[in-house]
C-alpha cells in the first residue's frame, strides 16, 4: 500500500472532517460557501464537497478553472487579478458555466470591456491591509472608476467587492485573527455603503482560512471562500486555525542514512517533493517539516525532538535534539508534515487515498 | 509565440553555450563527463548532450532513471542514497544498462547484497565536508566495512567514490571554490590510498556546478558530474560559477496590477512557478528573482532598481526601489530570472524553447 518512496499520502477521513466542520460553520452564520480549490487541485476532493451540496468554487487561475470545468463545476471564480492576454480562453468557455473576474485596474477593465464575448461576473478586489493585490480599500474614486467602466458592457455585471485578508497568517491567536477580520470588514462594509449608489446589490466575498476556522460570526460577508482547510497544515496549526491532528495529508519518506554523532537523519523528500516554503522555530531558524512514526499510510503525532532541518533537490535532513530513536534506521519510513500544504501538494500533483489508490490532480503542464 | 501566461522559456543559445563550454573544458582536462540531468530533466535537452558525445549521465531518483532510459541512454548513475524499496523497480532494468548506485551504510550495503537481481556499479558516498548524505571521509573503517559486504556479491562491483562538494554553494570567489575543491579531493585522494589495497581500481567522482565552472584543474577526479550549469541561475551568478548574461531559463510572468505609490508591480508568477527558493540581498532579506524586460521570447539584462520580494502561490511582488517606468503597466509581459533553476524547471514541468514549442520534461506524477 506505500511504495516506499516519497508519495504524497492523504488522509480521507480527516479531510472530510474538515471539509464537514466548515460546511457545518458556513450554513450557521448563513453565508455562502465558495471553497478555494487551489489547495487539492483534484476532481475527487472536489467530489467531496459536491457531496456536501457545494455547487460554487473558486480557483487561482484560468487553466484551474477548465480543469474543473471539465468535472461538471459550473460556478466559478477565478480568484486571482484578470490577465487580459487569457481573454481568449475565457471566452472560449460555455456561457452555461458561470465565470467570476478579478478586476482590480481601469486599464484591465477597459481591456475586457473591448474584449469581452461572453457574461461574466466581476468582483473587483479590495486591499484592507494585505498590500498584495486589489486597491485600497480606501480609494473610492478608484473603485468608482473601474465601476463605470465595466457598466460600460451589459455583458459585465459587477458582482461586489472581493478581497483576501491574507495577513490574518501572520497571526498567532484568535483576538488576532478577530482583529484583523473585523477592521478588514469594517473597511469593506464602508466602502460598499459608499458604492451601492452606484452600484446596487454589491456583495462582499472574503475568507482566508484562518478567519474561517477561527471565527464564527463572519458580519457582513456574503460569501466565504477558504481553501487550505481541506488538508490544513502545519502554519495553520502554529496559527491556531487547526490542530496538529488536523491535518491531512503528509509525505511519506524513507530513511536513507542515519548519522547518530550529529543526530540527524537523511530521507528521500526534498524540495521538489514539500516545496521550498518553511516557517521559523523558537530560535527564528527555517523548519521545512515535522516528522511523524508512519505505519504502512497512518501517521502518528510529530515526534517531539524532531524536525525537518534543511532541504535540497531530493534530500530531506531530519534533526533530532536527542538521541535518534534506535528503530529509526536505512529502510525505515517515516511521514513528514508539510508546512504549507498548498505548496506540496502542488510540488506532488498527485497523491494517494484510501487503499493506497492515486487521487489525480490538475496537471499543470497543460498551461502550455 | 508568447502565450502571455507564466511560461518557462529557455533560451536554446545560451543552453547550447553553457553545454559547449563545459565539454571542452571537461576534455581539456582528461576527466569523465558525466553530467546530472536533474536540472533539465528533458528527453530533448539530454539529446543536445548526447550530439557533444556524452555518453554517461547522473540522475537524481530511480524514476528519473527510467525516463531517460526510454530515450536511449545506457548509462546512468543514481546520485541518491540507495532507497532499498527501490530494489525491484531497479532490478527490472535490462542488464544492458549499466547503472550506477549510491550505497553509503552497512545496512544498505548488506540488504543490496540479498536483494540484486542484475549487476550494479556501487559508488561509495564520502563526505568532505558538505554534512549531507555519505560517510565522513575519514571513518575509512565504515568505508572498508561497505567495500567487504558488497564484495560478497559477485553482481556488485566497488566502482569508486562518490562526493558532492555541495559547500561550495556558499562561495563567493574562485579561491573560495578552489579551497573546498582541493580539500576535499585530498580527502578523496587520501582515502583511496588507504582502500585500493583492499579494492583495486577505486575511482573518484565529484562535480558540483561552482567547482566545474571555476576551476581548470581537476586534480585526482576520474569523472565530473556537473548539472545546473546547462542553464545557471542566480545563485550561481552570485558565487561567480557564470555571468548573468548565460542564464538560460526565465519565467515569463504578465503584469497584473501596477502600484506606484509602493512602487510595486504584481504579476502572475508565484511559489508554483518560480519555487520558494531565495537568496539575500545586501541587507539579508530574501530575493526570489530578477526582472527583465521581455521582448516576444527573449529577455534582457535584469532592471537594475528591481526585484522579486515576495511569492504567494500564484502572485509575484516586484518591488522596484526608484520608479516604475511608465511603459510597465496591467499587461505587460517581463521575465523573471530564478534563484534556483533545476526548482523552477521542477516547478514549471516543461519550457518553451526555440519558436515557441514546447520542451517537455519528466512528469513527476509517474512515481504513482
Amino acid at each position: 500500500m506505500n511504495p516506499g518512496r516519497p508519495v504524497l499520502l492523504l488522509d480521507e477521513t480527516r479531510a472530510r472532517q474538515n471539509l464537514e466542520r466548515m460546511v457545518q460553520k458556513v450554513h450557521a452564520a448563513g453565508v455562502c460557501f465558495r471553497p478555494h480549490f487551489k489547495t487539492h487541485q483534484s476532481h475527487e476532493v472536489g467530489r467531496w464537497f459536491r457531496e456536501k451540496q457545494v455547487t460554487a468554487i473558486t480557483v487561482s487561475s484560468v487553466h484551474m478553472a477548465t480543469y474543473f470545468i471539465q468535472d461538471g463545476w459550473t460556478d466559478i471564480t477565478i480568484a486571482f487579478p484578470l490577465n487580459i492576454h487569457e481573454i481568449n480562453l475565457l471566452n472560449s468557455i460555455p456561457e452555461a458555466i458561470s465565470i467570476g473576474l478579478l478586476v482590480s485596474t481601469p486599464q484591465t477593465a477597459q481591456k475586457l470591456c473591448e474584449t469581452a464575448g461572453r457574461p461574466y461576473h466581476c468582483w473587483i478586489e479590495a486591499d484592507t491591509g494585505f498590500g498584495r493585490s486589489g486597491i485600497e480599500a480606501s480609494d473610492t474614486h478608484a473603485f468608482r472608476q473601474v465601476i463605470q467602466i465595466l457598466q460600460s458592457n451589459s455583458l459585465l455585471r459587477v458582482s461586489g467587492l472581493l478581497s483576501h485578508f491574507g495577513h490574518t497568517y501572520q497571526a498567532k491567536d484568535i483576538p488576532e485573527v478577530s482583529r484583523i477580520y473585523n477592521s478588514g470588514m469594517e473597511a469593506l462594509q464602508a466602502l460598499r455603503s459608499q458604492l451601492l449608489p452606484v452600484c446596487p446589490g454589491l456583495k462582499i466575498s472574503v475568507g482566508d482560512t484562518p478567519s474561517c476556522s477561527m471565527l464564527a460570526d463572519f458580519g457582513q460577508a456574503d460569501e466565504l471562500r477558504p481553501g487550505n482547510f481541506i488538508y490544513y497544515d502545519l502554519m495553520q496549526a502554529a496559527i491556531g486555525a487547526c490542530s496538529v491532528g488536523d491535518i491531512a495529508i503528509a509525505l511519506s519518506v524513507p530513511v536513507v542514512e542515519v548519522h547518530p554523532a550529529r543526530r540527524q537523519v537523511i530521507v528521500h523528500g526534498g524540495s521538489v517533493h514539500l516545496s521550498k516554503d518553511s516557517m521559523p522555530d523558537e530560535q527564528g531558524r527555517p523548519v521545512y517539516g515535522r516528522v511523524c512514526r508512519l505505519e504502512g499510510s497512518v501517521w502518528g503525532s510529530p515526534l517531539e525532538n524532531a524536525f525537518v532541518k534543511s532541504l535540497s533537490q531530493e534530500h530531506g535532513v531530519l534533526q533530532f535534539r536527542s538521541t535518534i530513536p534506535a528503530d529509526i534506521e536505512a529502510g525505515s519510513l517515516l511521514a513528514v508534515l508539510p508546512v504549507h500544504s498548498c505548496l506540496t501538494a502542488d510540488a506532488m500533483g498527485a497523491c494517494l487515498g484510501s487503499g493506497g489508490r492515486v487521487i489525480s490532480m490538475f496537471d499543470k503542464t497543460r498551461i502550455y
